[in-house]
């Protein structure tokens, strides 16, 4: 089953709304086996929501749309759709005697436009709307499946679960689709893929694999398309442990997870206790890792130090280190992991100091030039790296270096990383 | 000119990614004037992409697709679009030239199959992509416009600002659309609006004006629509100088600004220095201050102590006051921003504690309280707010909050202000 998503609004036209819908539905159809092939938007125009269902109509076996089913006279979704199924539309009274429940439930009488909610197809079946006053239509032709639901996120999304999904679950047969993402940091794409190398065998047996790159590490997708759904974890599985075979030093987790909250995990386990030194990232790491709910557990806290007087005063930072190294130097990198590390009394210390632009930066010092210090019971050390020109993606990459080397130490792959420095350190 | 937008990825389709990207198109066109009739998705598979391009080709004067310039096999836009317009593809000696420098600055050799990128069509016109390796194409025939661009959203922003856009507004004529955005945080929607009071002799006039609510402050939206710019921009000017007298103590900004921004350069004009002493925000508050560039010439830095004994060491809280008021209190929020205050030798201490949840809550304090503390030569007081379930909303709004009671403070409303706390506040 293939199915196409229909966004009607002008709000998103114009971008002052973002198209979470379309999102949200492409998920969940994907969940339970049906490809979604195109996702469409167009305004609250009749015209062109017709010619927008008149190319997707055939598309697929399965056409969803939100969005133009409120009281106002720019809604105009239904009005289009009967144009163009040859609907009838008439006064559906069970929903009209459902809307004044539901404002006299809220205290208030029923605006007289909320009427035109209730004008729903003779051919459709009603999708029931428990928080809000726009019904949903199904309503099939030909073997195809039109879904109408309201544009409200919250509205639609319950609609979906409760009355949607099932069904669409218990028409389609055949092919299911499972997923995973690897999570991984410090190599680039090209590298990454380099290093995997050929996967066409695993192609061949109807797997997918696309990396995606982003500023914080490339995440490869596997992709199994098939009807045991049992076969489908198998391959998934195998296909994975293969890839963590070439480049499992690399991945630190899987689909949902993040850096911080597996980092979090790893330090809860081992029950060791962090704290963290801050220049250039100014905050950003700390607000990283206090994001995970029970982080209290092991972050015992952290220092900004901002200005120089700072780094002397509250992390015991030799005056005469940045006279003679500068701030951004090894060697106060490192005896600010130290130094925070002692301060709180933490078995790990973590530090940042660099060039975060737009300005500040020389031949011998760039802007993005980060040192990142790591002060544990087996000693102090610190690394280079070179990021880029912006200040905030600075901040961040600067962050990400600095949880995945926290994560390569925690698993105990820190000491043969140090043979394979990732690509970007400098 | 109308526009359609075309986004190509399967990460959308399957709603790993929300499409952000079509919405920010979508704003920047409106901006100047450019009516966006179609959104389109599509998966990265040849035949799609080329049957998406037919029927967005003809739809309107200009075509911006973004995503599918990757190095690796899944992206093939540019080979689709070459199939379509019969496009002669060229190795473009200058760009490799330019990835291999960009490689270079980076350390690391280029790997092979970034060259694909380089692959560029005779017909069209190269745009550059001063942030990733893959660039951008314009292209012309028979009067429409077609410009591809990459899906990373901050390589496509950047291009478009730099190229794309700037060369629309010289091809563009016709009716123009001017906007501006108040900022104001600390008052509701509703209160807001019953401030600022009926606006009907305004809208007469052409003008729209549109509450945006966000969890950090409600947005005021001004449109003016017309052809003479001039008009505009007047007409503008004086509905926002009539907004401002009723509800001017509630707007720290106006379109693009942000709250740390419009603090920030207020302490750099007034000379002032800032020391911030975090618990709950654990660290976004310093984050917020240390994305604007120059912030070091105001910010000393910070402590973010999550653990009580960090409180004391660092801070120099009485233990005593811990134990009698707990960590969430009003005397521990003015000693943590009188004690960063004075351990950074900084004129004015901030301070936050609170309970960020998920859970740590009880009756009495309840998750989303939050104590904000405030310490200047005037003296040191803290005041209570009651946020909300989630955690990183509670984060946010606790910074938002911190920010513009400075904010006040700096502009010589705080005083005033006691009078009418923000609804918010508990």
């Amino acid at each position: 089953m293939r199915a196409a998503v229909l966004s009607i609004g002008d709000e998103l036209l114009i971008g002052q709304v973002v198209n979470t819908n379309a999102a949200w539905i492409g998920g969940k159809l994907t969940e339970i086996g049906i490809r979604v092939i195109r996702q469409l938007t167009v305004g609250d125009d009749p015209v062109l929501i017709r010619e927008a269902v008149g190319s997707l109509w055939t598309a697929g076996e399965v056409l969803i749309s939100t969005g133009g089913l409120g009281p106002t006279h720019d809604d105009r979704t239904v009005e289009a759709l009967a144009e163009y199924f040859g609907w009838h539309l008439e006064l559906n009274a069970e929903w009209v005697a459902r809307m004044r429940a539901f404002f006299t439930s809220r205290g208030r009488p029923m605006p007289e436009n909320n009427l035109k909610q209730a004008l729903l197809p003779r051919e459709g079946e009603l999708i029931p709307n428990e928080l809000g006053t726009a019904p949903g239509i199904w309503f099939e032709r030909e073997g195809r499946i039109l879904i109408v639901l309201p544009g409200v996120p919250y509205e639609m999304q319950a609609m979906m679960e409760a009355f949607v999904l099932p069904r669409l679950r218990t028409r389609h047969r055949g092919t299911r689709l499972r997923m995973r993402t690897l999570l991984t940091a410090g190599i680039g794409e090209s590298a990454l893929a380099e290093r995997i190398g050929e996967l066409s065998p695993w192609l061949c047996r109807g797997l997918e694999v696309a990396y995606l790159p982003g500023p914080l590490g490339v995440r490869v997708r596997i992709t199994a398309r098939g009807e045991d759904e049992e076969a489908l974890n198998r391959a998934i599985e195998e296909l994975e442990a293969y890839i963590r075979t070439r480049a499992g030093r690399y991945i630190y987790g899987t689909d949902e997870e993040t850096l911080p909250a597996v980092v979090g995990r790893l330090l809860a386990e081992q029950n060791r206790t962090i704290a963290v030194a801050e220049s250039c990232t100014g905050g950003l790491l700390l607000d990283r890792i206090t994001d995970i709910p029970g982080s209290s557990r092991y972050l015992l806290g952290g220092v900004v130090a901002y200005a120089n007087e700072a780094k002397v005063a509250l992390l015991g930072i030799e005056a005469e280190s940045i006279a003679r190294y500068g701030a951004v130097s090894q060697p106060v990198a490192c005896q600010m992991a130290e130094g925070v590390r002692q301060r709180f009394g933490a078995q790990i210390g973590i530090s940042t100091t660099g060039i975060a632009g737009p300005t500040g930066g020389s031949p011998e010092k760039p802007v993005g030039l980060v040192w990142i210090g790591l002060s544990t019971p087996e000693g102090t050390r610190a690394r280079r790296f070179l990021f880029e020109q912006d200040r905030r993606r600075n901040k961040e990459r600067a962050v990400q270096a600095a949880l995945f080397w926290l994560w390569r130490y925690l698993v105990g792959l820190e000491s043969e990383e140090e043979a394979s420095l990732p690509a970007k350190e400098a």
